[in-house]
């Protein structure tokens, strides 16, 4: 059996990032930075006025002003400002040189002259001040937030190098889910797995293929050849006689890297590797679906997005005692900071706990005390 | 001047949640629930088997049974098993009355002939345990997760009632800002501020519209007229003689609540309100924007929503501290479990703490301390 540890570090060591493809700005958030983009000019650009009020010459003693004119944002960089004048000036207006600004508040203005209640505040943002040109203002690796999109904008960086979209294709099987839409009969069941991956999916932005299979062994076959990232097998990878993923996968020219992992729910996981692609066969109960998913197929994915890191293990103080387990429980939990709240949860095909949970608590085999520190994954 | 906490409060008791709409699971997550979902039925609505294994007679005494035959996932379900016989079963398949599971890990079968290592382990799932029918499993205000929509679909929820799309109109105006692509001249920055606006519109599935206008006010006062849920305003919302947003808003038959927040970076906030649409003038620096977004057009998008709760303020530790000022600080920073680590930030202008931020820290006039708690917003 395979402990989570050793696969996280299989998925780093193998799986290889995929290509890159230069996107427009507004596509762009969500996705992951390939190439550092570094500041082509200085940080601001000019000496920028950082407030609304008035230019005048540096240092100048005189009590009152002649207001010669304003400086609008936009406008092109003034010369030196005259002896005794002042000019208008709104934030973000190019300060012309030598200048000082002082704020409107400070300002007395009657007729065509102003005065100052107060001086000598630094007004003014320097060029520069921020960044130099060729600094890395992001670095490759990142996930682009919508803070990074705003500084890539600022800096002219319109179409960003990111990792190609991520496509993955998933086939649930099993003779006992039916579409949610349908009233199960006696002994079956709906279908929550493919909604759950679809979501998973889309707030990935990875794209996604799905098919719902039954236990057609043939269509299953034929499924296996997709040409995707990353195939995803919902069902059939426990010992049953029924579960034939491994055995399916394996003719289908993948390797088996794992067929079981140290952990709970999802202990049946099964994982292989045909070239670049990669297999996740996934234990059929929602509860291990949705573990899987976050704590190892995300691995897969962020390493091929390139990715800085992968899983992000937090850590938290949780709020009520787990009990230990022979196998590592990774445990439904709400992170309602400062504390994590672990969330009733009495088997791997409970789902009520989906409800409320926003991260995954990684309980060692001893168990957790309340008022401990325990790792965990963020799934919300 | 009005506190951040003010803006809250007149949000909140002043912003209509917007209508309601059913849609298909496949477009749910994300979006925020209106009417709680109950349970039709229990959960697991049958006995189910939690294992691959066997099924026999409850409590029968006998070292070996006959395989009388199979117990898959979807057959409907079997009266009960007769004396010394047992039946393959596969986890998830309905168990028959009174009938004990063993897990196949337990069994030796020889022929047609099963004997077991060990019995008396409970390897069913029983009707109603995780809930019964009734029960709310999600209720109104909560956001879809990928695990609620997993959820929904177990129970048969194929269409949730959410709030329908948020529409927002985002005006960009000043007439030093030029289109990232272009390099700006002297005098002139790139306009970063619709690029955030966009991603941050996107990924909290808000349709967007936007313009860029300059100064032009006449072309201003007729995007105001614009049918939609949120006027964003970018620019001209501080003290100059070129800020006119506030004088188009009244002009254009908005009330104006707020004129400026005691809080910064963001101080010449403008919130309107015109029946139940609103307006938020946010002033041009990008960070001011980045804040005034994410404390406060937040909370009030979150109120259309019909959201449960909003801002959600989490408190963590901070690392380094930071100087007090006569206004509170949104200050950049970074959420690394389990700490909070403020940025780099010169003024309003300086972007690059974007690259990085997660979080705005709620800096009070006082102050922080290192490792003082202090409260925070989540940014990404």
């Amino acid at each position: 059996m395979t402990t989570a540890g050793q696969v996280w570090d299989l998925l780093r060591a193998q799986v290889a990032p995929r290509g890159m493809v230069e996107v427009p700005l507004g596509e762009a958030c969500g996705r992951t930075l390939r190439t550092p983009v570094r500041a082509a000019e200085d940080m601001p650009a000019f000496d920028r006025s950082a407030v609304d009020g008035f230019a005048i010459p540096g240092g100048e003693g005189s009590s009152s002003f002649l207001v010669a004119g304003e400086l609008r944002a936009g406008d092109p960089e003034q010369a030196a400002i005259a002896h005794g004048c002042a000019y208008h000036i709104v934030t973000g207006a190019a300060v012309p040189k030598g200048a000082e600004v002082v704020m409107l508040e400070d300002a007395k203005e009657e007729d065509d002259r102003v005065s100052f209640l107060r001086r000598g505040k630094d007004n003014i943002r320097r060029r520069g001040e921020d960044a130099r040109a060729g600094d890395v203002m992001v670095p490759a690796g990142a996930g682009l937030t919508e803070g990074c999109v705003a500084l890539l904008a600022s800096i002219g960086c319109t179409h960003p190098c990111v990792t190609r979209t991520i496509t993955a294709c998933h086939i649930a099987t099993g003779n006992e889910i039916v579409d949610p839409s349908i009233q199960p009969r006696p002994g079956q069941i709906r279908d929550a797995n493919s909604a759950l991956v679809q979501a998973w999916a889309q707030s990935r932005r990875i794209s996604l293929s799905q098919q719902r299979l039954g236990e057609d062994e043939a269509a299953l076959r034929d499924s296996l050849r997709a040409d995707c990232d990353v195939l995803l097998i919902s069902g059939g990878a426990s010992v049953g006689r029924h579960d034939f993923t491994g055995a399916a996968l394996r003719e289908a020219g993948f390797e088996i890297l794992v067929t079981k992992i140290d952990a709970r729910p999802g202990k049946p996981l099964i994982v292989g590797r045909r070239g670049d692609q990669w297999a996740f066969g996934l234990p059929g109960n929602p509860l291990s679906h949705f573990v899987c998913l976050h704590v190892f197929v995300a691995a897969g994915i962020a390493a091929m997005e390139g990715a800085a890191e992968a899983p992000t293990l937090l850590s938290g103080k949780i709020s009520t005692p787990i009990a230990g387990n022979p196998r590592e429980t990774w445990w439904p939990a709400r992170e309602e900071l400062p504390g994590l709240c672990p969330l009733r949860w009495k088997s791997s095909g409970d789902l009520t706990s989906l409800a409320a949970a926003n991260a995954l608590i990684r309980v060692p085999v001893s168990g957790l005390a309340a008022g401990g520190v325990a790792e965990f994954i963020r799934t919300a």
